[in-house]
């Protein structure tokens, strides 16, 4: 790999990144949410050479992604489950369907969220928990967290301080 | 780049992963949400390579994604400012920023949302735009959409049986 590790920053979107590893991480984990478990089911789904598949499915099970588990002792065969921590991913990538939908699907949709109880399609959209409020480009804004160093507050503190400059200016 | 394009690709988050190109690329876009828009700007906080800088706006102003504006004329200089299609990337980051505070932050969450208006650390979760509904893991499904193709037909079919046999083996 040549990108080096986000994982001594301390912004969250960067170490989520550097936990998923790249685009084939990605994939694997939408066709693990679509049910695919075994080796060969990746490789047909994706397209992918076999080293670089063992290579990710690695990876996802040392960062806590997928679990492994052998279902045939002879010949040694295991399936990949996603864990915990590997579904908290979804809305990852529910949030880069509905944009690949929106932006890249000139002929048309191709996948879509249902409404498994009534079938009816779905607009998957942010919300706050608390509030029920859409998260907009102006309704809510990046803040410092308690764990926040230097490098996060200083980041912050400049984009209030550009925020303010650019509403000064309309 | 080593990584095939997956363009070709019907699937809605395969094409979306094919226009941001790869790790650098969502930081870059993340440093546009901040309201960084300058060449020195976005390398100081991302300590990335000039040439690699270069190649990653220049990919995401061809995507559409960023625009890039002459702001001074001697010497030329850019800045380079979100597009209404890398406004819409917003959910995406969001979706890595809470997955991230969940699973990678053993210190603390450094970054956090707040609500613009009181300043409460919100939420962010999915949720159907037309029913308010909680998208969780049964919740909804995913499903073919008007411009799917054989390939995307035959994954869904696929998903359903593997369904049914998962909860028939419960």
């Amino acid at each position: 790999m040549q990108r080096k590790s986000f994982n001594g920053m301390q912004c969250p979107i960067a170490r989520s990144l550097d936990r998923v590893g790249e685009w084939w991480s990605i994939l694997i984990l939408r066709d693990a949410f679509y049910g695919l478990t075994r080796f060969d089911e990746f490789e047909k789904s994706l397209d992918i050479a076999p080293n670089m598949l063992t290579r990710r499915l690695t990876a996802l099970v040392e960062e806590g992604l997928l679990e492994r588990h052998q279902y045939s002792e002879r010949p040694p065969r295991y399936e990949y489950r996603l864990t915990p921590r590997g579904r908290d991913f979804r809305p990852v990538l529910f949030a880069l369907l509905a944009w690949g939908n929106q932006h890249f699907a000139p002929e048309g949709e191709s996948v879509v969220l249902l409404d498994a109880e009534t079938g009816e399609r779905a607009e998957p959209v942010l919300v706050d928990a608390k509030t029920g409020k859409r998260i907009t480009s102006t309704s809510h804004v990046v803040g410092a967290g308690p764990a926040a160093g230097e490098a996060i507050l200083r980041r912050i503190e400049q984009t209030v301080e550009r925020r303010a400059k650019q509403q000064a200016t309309i």
